[in-house]
């Protein structure tokens, strides 16, 4: 049974109230439950945190070494400027999977360059809280395939 | 029944046989073989189409206006400067997922900047063969719930 | 009566302390003292909160939204690359207003570039606490016209 | 009587179908027949050539060497990267005017650089149909002139 | 009967004078005179204004708005820099064309942008006194065709 | 008795007329009026000066040396390229104060920098015609302080 | 004995008719003689083929794989942005040699850059024909010693 | 007895059990042990304060003012994006030292610039754990010399 | 007898009051007395015109085509924008020479850049009132000399 | 008889003793042994210097102009920055052809950009000690046709 | 008994002569004797060898490689440019410190890259003298705990 | 009486033999010749060194501390990339003045930017062998005022 940790970054506990015509209106709980959902269908279990502390996050990612498979991470705004962020998901031997709600590569230049994606898995931007889901499809199957992260 | 039309850029006929460290040892047949399949569990139809003249990737994106649902497309190479093939698939009223093999973010300069990002509905890279199946997964899911590309 | 939060980015606890050529000998009690006597006169209430952590002023932006009528803010050293807390500010459907002690643009060429600048009503930089003084009145002024944050 | 050979670069096939907001309800059709009528009124001859292939416009510009005395072409996106077409462009000595239906400095920042101006005649840009139309009066007026490519 | 003002920009009073290798030998009055003819036949009536002084072609600009009805503007070097003039043009709600003698693009690299091509309808570059010509047919064509500037 | 020169630079004058969306429906007029009665209030006597030519605006500046105590200058779109107005005011020895009606860094890239900024002592940018007159209240408290320019 | 297949890119073709100041007076068909002959004394069979098509050149380079030991190319202008062409040089496991008859550092800008060389042997550039007759030297001195491609 | 504060930045905590070909075998309290024994030698004081939060940082270095004679500092990855960081170290007036374990410039190129640097005594990159003991040699002996931090 | 035309640009009227610590305490009048000797001396004679309009300077060069033998122009900062003063000096058949009191290549990075230089003979720079008294000493060698502008 | 130069840059005195894994393991004195031979059976003579000096490479450039027909250069490290060795170079009219043993396109960025190269005949890089005997077949042929160098 | 060559680039010989602000006032001489005296205490030896020639500093270098164990270099203004240099460094063996006087990032924008670093074992940089004393320490420990360079 | 010394960098050795065109037919000899009797008729005295080596114009420039009023200098190409140079002449304290024959900001793009001129006095470009005879007068005068060098 894969254990899977979500991250989500800043700004993302206001999902379905802020910018609705941007990021939708799903809100994270209903994204967490959906999750949760889906990981029992697939045999897995999805544990949560959301943070606006940089710090906390890399703090948690720490913590996930010895308790979690693989990371889900949608870090937000922190996507474009926290290399202390990327050093965090570089250091620890986990599988790490990058999301975003929305098409970063549509929005504003400064959007379009990922700080964190080179010490990814893979990347998957632009689906709404289908982004989440396809993410814990791809950790399953590679964890299956015992596919270890780069 | 949703139909999807699943292109492949240049070199892609290749997979399976060449830098296999880079791109893994699945042939293309054998991810069109297992997007067949999946399609079928999902209750849509696929159909593929590989090609190295990127006239020919445009030819065909023109004529999937009335015969597809949406379009998922590894544009290999020409993802980083074919603005006519942007301009296509942007011209056509289709919704559009964007694949990549290896997680172009972690290689060359060079493939970090996609010009054909910003006119799709979402980015899946880094997964390998799995990229192909999760972005089946997502148009039909997108599909489902009437989304239109932007 | 308006309700406005003013919020003092990281090192802003030092004013008056440090650096005094550059920021003046006022401390940030004097500041804030001198704000709450104006807001007095205005018609308006104010509270202060200052704090050297991102985190934290993403969280009391967040907490703003239903409490206050419009922010004045300083962020500091953060106002060149807290992307997070830009999208804090341009998440919350308040009047917010930036300003700097000292002339920004007079000074070293990295601190030229704000980019909370784009998603605030307007910025005053370079009167010393009088930056603070004239954006308290000019909130107050919009929010009697009725303008709403762009 | 003057030989003019029209080229109409990739995506142009659509027109009057794609994205009317940019470029306009006419038909590829209904500008060419137009172009042809203007032509008989200007004693030349129009002959017309639409691909999504670069390799083929290249072809068909090297053809074009001892049957026309002038080329209009709308590169479409190649305007922006086909160093290839430009020189094919500048290797026959033939009168080239380079026209775009949208004022492609008013759009994408990506759209204002053209590699092929550089080595035409002159540029007609941002007049929907027009463009053609002006670059047909410019080409019969330029060749009675018996001004040479320069 | 649509009033077309033809505004010349710094230095081109010397044309027919100076650096006839780039300008040509027409003179601007000469220019003046044809397309005072041009513009007879097509029903049209034009004014001219040439000024070395940014500020005097804004006011000419300024005043425009209620006496004609489209603008052709060559604005010499002080298209490569004046955003007043730029701002001046957009503030009006004229139809406005660009023009030059020279083609642009085919010259040193500095004057490749124009800072004034992104508020106008469209540009022609590159066809001497004959771009004035095309730029008033277009501009007569345009009228008819009720075609306001963007 | 503070006496302080207002200064408007181009395409000022046509406020209120143009573009009311960006620069709303107040006219120079009212501006102008308005802050002579605050003025009154401040014990201040306002002057008044707007021109299209960069060259006027300088003579006045050097006019104003024994004039005026303060400038008040919205430079218009001067403000992105004038270095000659830059060292109009950065030789004579008064406090000059940089305004603006719209958040330029709202704006498009160009209008982000101003060439103005590093020699003034302050800017105020995005308050409409509130920007006018936070910078004259600004002014009068500089100069009961004392503050003499930078 | 050696089996070299000889590429030349787009408006290669041309040679010896166009531009014969930058190119020379020498013929495709003359250099492909010359080689031949060259090929015979040297053990070795050539092969030619030229193409204005991106897409055919990357399917002879796909084929060549098991027909040929190595490549030597003249990309023409797909030299400076054929992404898919460097892609199929470095899939193919053969010796590539990279010529061009000009010195592309001697002439514009953008010509001073191959995405194509960092995946060749080695390049040779400003020889004219004899460019190429180095690079078949190099070709059979380099197979026989057995160096295989980087 | 000189007093010094030792900050560690973020991700430093996982010494010697993450990325060890990079960061080398010794953990940090091992660090620490070895700096506590060369400040007994040297009559000296150390204490250390780790943290992944840039705000607990700042807080520690606001209080360091009457608590200690020198910083020495290894920021982590904030190195190359904290401008809070760097505000905070060049507000105190304290000799402020920046090592690093790894040599900063061998490696990726945004790791090449700090923004730390500029405001800091000197900077000891690359000797591993040694870095650290140089720079404690370092503050003692400048502390010695009466030199105090630029 | 050579006729010389000395242009003073934008705040050069200033000189001798403003920020004598850059260009000195002479005052223009100063300057121009003192050039007028030198000239007698020289056997030449010398005008004198000095504005802060570019509009005006640029009519003045216009002028002087066939009035005088040279032009020393001291642009002030129209050096480094000012792309219409450039194009009325190259379209002068005059020789042309370009002054700076302070040595531009010392001061602000702006500043460095001349738009001017690439059209003039030569350019002397940063010797104060000195600069214009060699470039009449230059401008009549060369006229002896017979020596005309590039 | 043609009479050539060989120099070699800095650091090539230690061929074959470092970097074997870039510059194989052939010395300097072989492959100076080796182009003598070559030299004899093409009826040409060689001569050979080597030094780590800019300036003694600009001196015997300098002395070649009278006694040499042509030079073949590998300048080292100094084909990045010696603009003073490319002026030399480029002052003596002697065919130049430039060497490099490795691929330097395929290297550090910085070594892909040559100073000299705009200024010789040709270059031929990435073939190791082949580069050389390339290069002096290619002299050979190139004096016989009586080629002098750009 | 560990064997140190201490090289000291151009201008060194000035120190303790030269702009004392930046460097101080102690001399080339007084380093050495002090570095020597703290050689013998640590059991090693040391060389030193100043030259302001490029070429002369690359010959030292080669010629270190048998007779020394380390090399501490402080290359000047050479550090800012010599590939040469670099290359030189990179190619012997030894283990290499680069040290400086001043703190390079604290200065002119061209001092803060080091075109030395990326090859050096480490750097360090801002502690007058005590930089050379530093690294020699440092040479002592890395060579006892046998740690080659990179 | 005025010691001068004058510096020839790189190449000028060949001045009058090589690139006429560029440099004209005037030798360095008949130059120097020129200066000393105009050195005479000033009441000065000048002397002459040419160097192709960097080393020895910086230890000449050392050198002359001591023996001469002011330095002379046409740096070649060192120009461009010399820091080494340029910190030898910023650390003398003597009267530096930078000459160039051609005018350089007419010619290529990397000879617009000297890295020498931020510390000289002035800079004077463009006049041929007179740009040497303006500078001694320049120097004879500037020392007469007593004027030092920046």
């Amino acid at each position: 049974m894969f254990r899977i940790l979500v991250l989500h970054g800043p700004n993302l506990n206001l999902l379905g109230e802020r910018e609705t015509n941007v990021y939708g209106a799903v809100t994270l709980e209903e994204i967490n439950k959906q999750l949760t959902e889906q990981a029992e269908e697939l045999g897995a279990s999805v544990e949560f945190f959301q943070s606006n502390h940089e710090g906390e996050l890399i703090d948690k990612i720490h913590q996930a070494r010895d308790r979690f498979d693989a990371i889900i991470i949608n870090p937000g705004a922190l996507t474009h400027y926290s290399y202390a962020l990327r050093d965090a998901l570089s250091a620890v031997s986990l599988l790490v999977i990058e999301v975003h709600l929305s098409n970063i590569y549509a929005r504003e230049e400064w959007r379009h360059r990922s700080v964190i994606a080179p010490v990814v898995q893979g990347q998957i931007s632009g689906f709404g809280p289908l982004s989440y889901s396809l993410a814990l499809t791809a950790a399953c199957e590679l964890l299956k395939e015992g596919a270890k992260q780069r």
